[in-house]
């Protein structure tokens, strides 16, 4: 009889997203006709950069002939792109890394959710809270993160309360933790860690044998010059740390799915013999194992994004959000809110009126503005009391959101 | 400090393919000069039909204005291939699929590796024996597979050994197996079931409770009236079985990526406490924590397989295709070798001159007639005495290797 792997059934009945996606289904069908703003998931709206167009109609043209087809391509990826990203986004800033440290795949998010399958299922984990919910979700599939407590906690998780108190940056623990999970620029809060921030974590990863994933999907948006764009950049972190990025931020690719993650040669885990493995190797194997390799298509829409001219479109299109983020931030702060993020990340923390709860406050700005965000709850027992809006949205749809929220 | 899943450190060195690999190059750097044909890699040769390539275009195009740009899609693929697939591919065949059952991924390899998530690691299971590598390395990962004893077997693994003793249908075993792999038609041997025959199979899991993942990658290649493109069109198999389907081997997706899942909502698995559970939402939950969904261009180019032109030049491609594989096996015979498969499926299995070994068969054909083929023995232990040559090369390739098989 075939055994369900019962951990499935410890999760909540349903994703976030599809919650907030009912309760506007609701909305709509009781108010038909009020226009609708989404802030709410953090999808982008803007084109891709036309490099990338012209370069994937090529690689379309190119399948079309027997000369020209090309048909399973390197798990890992292709060079072309393997070796584009490792001069553009790691040898710039004096990271040096091999291509076959760096693993192309169909996004962050398959990454994110599959690489926990190189470690025991029993390692203690930790989180920033609020987190990007993925991050348990896939952790509870495999019984890493213990059981659901009554206050909304996983029995084997150290929660990180990352909140306007402590400046949204996270303490470091006063306990071991195996394997630690950090999003920066940060996905919900907008907030980003500082270089020397950033180290005190690496620091503690060395000194404690921690494995930290680091998601950098959102660091084309950072401006400030002391804000890492690469976790590589701290001294020691090769050792430590596995890199996750992705194209769907930066170049618009969350509906052409393509990313990467960096599992530098040095970085190990152990055996219950206290052996060190490479982690670099396993990961090259569950690939081959696993997955197939992202369309070359893909591959060479995401290749053109560095071409002097996609980086120009890039830029662009990232000024473009940032100065959404720009209009929000202000827009809100003259309304009275209390807002943070929105600097060097697409994304607007914004603090709920004393005393209201993050599903209240969703939905006074669903019912009174019309307007959809994401209840910082939804995101962590410290995202109470906040919402995020993101700064994906049209130009115009930004602007009247500020002044809808503005009249509130 | 962050524990390793020792279960990886199972898997034998590297994977069948890079040892092949790496026998040719080093037969290359010897040889060099020498024109090698390979028929090894089941990897498609002709180009995407036409009605992809323009559809392809379109999506490429629409990806290029926010007026009609695509951003993430539904995780489990968009409503327009879906029903396109349903119509196409079950309905016709009195099969009834609702859209919620059908799951559109980057490839039948992620979702034939990532199904087992859905099941308890402690399941026996069952594989026919020569098999697809993947099937019994994604097992071993997770535990599933127990441990290797000298034999070259699994300890919690059933081996059904195909051979031309039992003319490559494997016997139903005398116990109960929780979770089944069934690859028809089949690769490596391509050989096929009949109707009845894959009726017994799905009677044995209905008797006893066993999960059949069902592998119908090569369906497109099926000419016999009684052999099944579906499992579906056995009575009960709803009950019993997830049917993973791709656009590879079809379409010529290989480098394309696009595949399908149906679990049926009939289709459960068992908790300790003896409680059925549908696999159906659990597929669907593990698909929308780790996975974002196929690129809307690929999923379009697929869409497009099933148009009118579509269906006809996929016709064709596979006439050329199962044209080689009639020029092979009427060489190979003629050669005096005996030869399975390749009339219902792309493969044409070669038994070795009486008393020679895969590898050794293997070899002969690389430094004697410069032809890359698969070792049987590299699928399982029941292949020990095989050749694997794939239908997928070009055709005056495939007439050459036959003159050169014909001259040894």
């Amino acid at each position: 009889m075939a055994l369900l792997n019962e951990h499935f059934l410890k999760l909540k009945g349903s994703y976030l997203f599809s919650d907030i996606a009912k309760k506007v289904k609701a909305y709509q069908v009781t108010h038909p006709g009020e226009p609708i703003i989404r802030l709410g998931i953090g999808d982008v709206t803007r084109p891709l950069p036309q490099a990338s167009i012209e370069a994937m109609h090529r690689a379309v043209d190119e399948m079309a002939s027997s000369a020209t087809f090309h048909g399973y391509g390197p798990e890992q990826g292709y060079d072309f792109l393997i070796e584009t990203i490792i001069k553009h986004d790691f040898a710039p800033r004096g990271i040096q890394l091999s291509p076959s440290e760096v693993f192309i795949s169909d996004g962050a998010k398959s990454d994110t959710g599959n690489i926990g399958e190189l470690l025991r299922w029993d390692n203690s984990m930790g989180i920033t809270d609020p987190v990007y919910p993925a991050y348990i979700d896939s952790n509870v599939m495999c019984g890493r993160a213990g059981t659901l407590g009554e206050d909304g906690r996983w029995s084997n998780i150290t929660y990180l309360p990352c909140t306007a108190a402590n400046g949204f940056v996270p303490a470091i623990p006063d306990h071991r933790i195996d394997l630690l999970y950090l999003c920066y620029p940060n996905n919900p809060t907008g907030t980003t860690l500082t270089r020397d921030q950033l180290k005190q974590w690496v620091d503690y990863a060395l000194a404690n044998d921690t494995l930290i994933i680091f998601d950098a999907a959102y660091e084309a948006y950072i401006h400030d010059d002391d804000v890492p764009h690469s976790i590589y950049e701290i001294r020691g972190a090769k050792k430590v740390a596995i890199e996750i990025r992705s194209f769907s931020k930066t170049a618009g690719f969350t509906g052409v799915r393509c990313g990467y993650t960096v599992v530098p040669k040095e970085v190990t885990a152990a055996t219950l013999d206290d052996e060190r493995v490479p982690l670099n190797p396993l990961w090259n194997r569950r690939q081959c194992t696993k997955f197939n390799g992202t369309s070359y298509i893909t591959q060479r829409g995401a290749e053109a994004v560095y071409s002097p001219e996609g980086r120009a479109q890039v830029k662009e299109t990232i000024a473009y959000y940032m100065e959404n983020a720009r209009t929000m931030r202000e827009g809100l702060t003259r309304a009275g809110y209390r807002v943070f993020g929105g600097i060097n990340a697409p994304y607007l923390w914004v603090q709920a009126p004393e005393g209201m709860t993050s599903w209240k406050f969703f939905d006074e700005l669903l019912y009174r503005a019309h307007i959809v965000s994401t209840p910082g709850v939804g995101f962590g027992p410290s995202g109470e009391g906040y919402l995020r809006l993101t700064a994906f949205g049209k130009r115009e749809d930004c602007e009247e959101a500020i002044r809808r929220i503005g009249r509130l």
